[in-house]
C-alpha cells in the first residue's frame, strides 16, 4: 500500500523527505554510530542538531534577537497554565473566547487570577472572529491572549489586536509557519508541534526577553517557569531530543522550499481550491465564515450525516483519510497544512466532484 | 563506519532490533499509508498501539489491577512537582537523599510543604545508601520518598524502605525494567523513558488508584494532576505519541528475551563482568560501595585525572563512547543498561585490561 493522502487535525501529515531522511539515520546519525535517540543531550552531535534547529527557526521566522526560543514538552495544555502562572503580575488578562482551545486557556487562567473575556464568538458557535477593531483593554491586564488559528472551528485572525503595549500572547499551534508573522507584534507565540513543526511532545515557545522573569505566581514549579528553560538553553533537564531532530528537519525543508513566504503562497493556493470548490458546490459547504477562514484546517459538511457518513467511509477507501470532523461541529474537516501536497487538496477536489456527481 | 557502544547514562543505547523496526515502518506503519509520527492519537491505529505498549509493560512488571500506567510528559524533573502536589494532603513527606536527583527531588517538594530528609548519605559524596532497616517515618508524613538507583554516583537501593502503610514514592527512572521489582511495594514508580524504556520526552508513572483524586494543591494545574491523565487514559491532550510507540517496541522486545527475570540475570552478568575487573585492577577502581553497587551505572576512576582523560580519548577513538564521568564524581562512568549487550561490556573490559597494560 502506498502513502495516503493524510488530513489529520494532528498529529498530522509530515513531509516524505523529512521522514525518509530520518529513516536513513535512524541507526546511524552522521557518523556517530548511534541513533539521535540514543544520543546524550549534553553531547557535542546532539547540542549541533539543537542549535541548529533554533538557527533555522529563527532564520524562517525572523525572530528578533530579544526574543528566546524554547523547546519544551506538554503541549499547548501546559502553555494554558505557564502564561498565567509566568505573565500574571497584576492577577489579571484579557482573553478573546474563539473556540474550544481558547475555552480551555480561559478556565485554567482563572485558577490564577481574574480574565475578562474581552470579545467571544460563542453566539454563532465560534463560526467567526470577533472584530479586533473594535476591542477595548483593561488597563491592569497583564496580557492579551488569542487563538490565531481555530484548528476545529476552522478559523483565523486575518488582522491582530493592537493593544498599545500591553504584551499579546498567541496559540498558533495551527497555524504556525504557514504563513509570514511579524513575531515582535506578539509577547509570547507557543504551539504544540503536531501540526507544522513535527512530532506531538514538543512545545515551541518564542518569547520576548523582558516577559522572562523570576517572578512566577507562588508555587509555580520549577519546571513551569520559562526562565528554567531559558537560563539553561531549553537544557534544563532532557528535553525531546528526537522530536526536536525531526522539528529541525521540517525546518529545512521549508527553507529549502522557500521558506514562509512560499509556505503562505501554496497555502492560499491549497486553500482556493478547496473553499473555491465549496462555494461552488451544490452538496458541500464551508461552517466558517468567510471573512475568516482558516487556511489550515477547513470544516465543511454535505446535506445530510447520513450524506456525510457515507462520503468519509468512501473517501477513505479511496486513500483520502482522517476527514471526519470534530463532534462539535459534525461533518468534515480537511487539515491541509504544509506537509499536504497541492495535489493532495487537488485530488481530493476531484473526489469530491465525482462523489457529488454521483450521490445527486 | 559501524555502530558505537554507547555508555551514555541518558538518553542511552537502545535495542537496535527495535531502530530496525521503527526505520522499517518510518514512512508506512503496517500498511496504514503513513508514519506513526502522522497518526491521530485518536486513531484507532495509535489507540492500538497505545493500549498495546500499556498491556505489554503491564505484563512484564506484573502491574496489579488496582495500578493506572500513565504516559506523560517533563520527565523526572517534573514529577518532582507532580508528588508533592497531588500526594501532600497534610503537606509533610520524609525524603531520603542519596544524590543530586534525590537532592533537586527534596528542594522543589519544600516549595509544597514539609520536607523530613530522614536519611542522607551526603557525607560521604553519595557513594552508599543508608541502612532502610534504621530509619523510623514521620506519622503524618504523606508519603516516602527515594531514588531507587543513583545513576550519577552509581549506587542503588538492595532492600526497600518498609514504611507501615505509608505510601512509598520512587525515581527509578534508570533502574525500571532492569530487573524484577515488586510494584505492590510501592504507592507511585516513575520513571523518564530516556534510559531502558525508550527515547526521552516520555514519563512513564505507575500509580496506585487510592492515591489519583481530586484533592490537589491549590493552584496545581490541570495537567499536573494524574486525576486528568488517569481519566483520559493519558489522552487528555495529546500525548507524546512516537516515544510511546517506541517504548512499545522495547517492552515486546524485552518480552521477547525473557522479560525482567532475563534482563536482571543478564544485567548481573554485565556488572559482575565489570565490577570484577574493577576489583581486581591496579589502575582502574569503582568508586560506589561494594554493597550498594547500581546494576545499571557503574561510575570508576583510574590513578589520576591525566590518565582518566588518555583513557576516555583512547576508549572514544576505539568506539566505546560516553565513558566520561560526571562532573559531581570525575573519572569514568559506563550506564550498562539492557540494550548494551554482554560484548559489549566484555570489549570494554578487554580494552581496560589492554590500557592498563600499556599504561604501567
Amino acid at each position: 500500500m502506498n502513502r495516503v493522502y493524510n488530513f489529520s487535525a494532528g498529529p498530522a501529515i509530515l513531509p516524505e523527505e523529512v521522514l525518509k531522511q530520518a529513516a536513513d539515520e535512524m541507526l546511524n546519525y552522521k557518523n556517530s554510530g548511534m541513533s539521535v535517540m540514543e544520543m546524550s543531550h549534553r553531547s557535542k552531535e546532539y547540542e549541533a542538531i539543537i542549535n541548529g534547529a533554533e538557527a533555522t527557526l529563527r532564520e524562517i521566522m525572523e525572530i528578533p534577537d530579544n526574543y528566546k526560543v524554547l523547546f519544551l514538552q506538554g503541549g499547548a495544555s501546559l502553555q494554558f497554565a505557564m502564561i498565567p502562572m509566568n505573565l500574571m503580575k497584576n492577577k489579571c488578562a484579557d482573553y478573546i473566547n474563539t473556540g474550544m482551545w481558547s475555552k480551555k486557556a480561559i478556565s485554567e487562567a482563572k485558577k490564577f487570577g481574574t480574565v475578562n473575556v474581552i470579545a467571544t464568538s460563542d453566539d454563532k458557535n465560534f463560526t467567526y472572529i470577533p472584530d479586533v477593531d473594535e476591542l477595548s483593554y483593561n488597563a491592569n491586564a497583564d496580557y492579551v491572549y488569542f487563538t490565531h488559528n481555530n484548528t476545529i472551528f476552522g478559523t483565523k485572525f486575518t488582522k491582530i489586536p493592537k493593544t498599545n503595549g500591553i504584551p499579546l500572547v498567541s496559540d498558533l499551534s495551527s497555524s504556525i509557519l504557514s504563513e509570514k508573522i511579524n513575531v515582535s507584534d506578539y509577547g509570547v507565540i507557543f504551539a504544540g508541534a503536531q501540526k507544522n513543526i513535527g512530532p506531538a511532545g514538543v512545545t515551541v515557545v518564542i518569547i520576548r526577553e523582558d516577559l522572562i522573569t523570576d517572578e512566577t505566581l507562588a508555587g509555580t514549579p520549577t519546571m513551569l517557569k520559562f526562565k528554567t528553560h531559558s537560563d539553561e538553553g531549553s537544557m534544563f533537564n532532557t528535553p525531546p531530543t528526537y522530536g526536536i531532530y525531526i522539528a529541525g528537519l521540517v525546518f529545512e525543508w521549508i527553507k529549502k522550499n522557500g521558506g514562509l513566504e512560499a509556505m503562505e503562497k501554496v497555502n492560499k493556493e491549497k486553500a482556493a481550491l478547496l473553499y473555491d470548490y465549496l462555494d461552488s458546490s451544490e452538496m458541500f459547504s464551508g461552517t466558517a465564515n468567510t471573512a475568516d477562514r482558516s487556511l489550515m484546517n477547513v470544516p465543511f459538511v454535505s446535506t445530510s450525516e447520513d450524506l456525510d457518513a457515507k462520503f468519509i467511509k468512501e473517501a477513505k477507501a479511496a486513500g483520502f483519510v482522517n476527514l471526519k470532523g470534530h463532534r462539535s461541529v459534525g461533518g468534515m474537516r480537511a487539515s491541509i497544512y504544509n506537509a499536504m501536497p497541492v495535489q493532495g487538496v487537488q485530488a481530493l477536489v476531484d473526489f469530491m466532484k465525482e462523489f457529488e456527481k454521483n450521490n445527486k
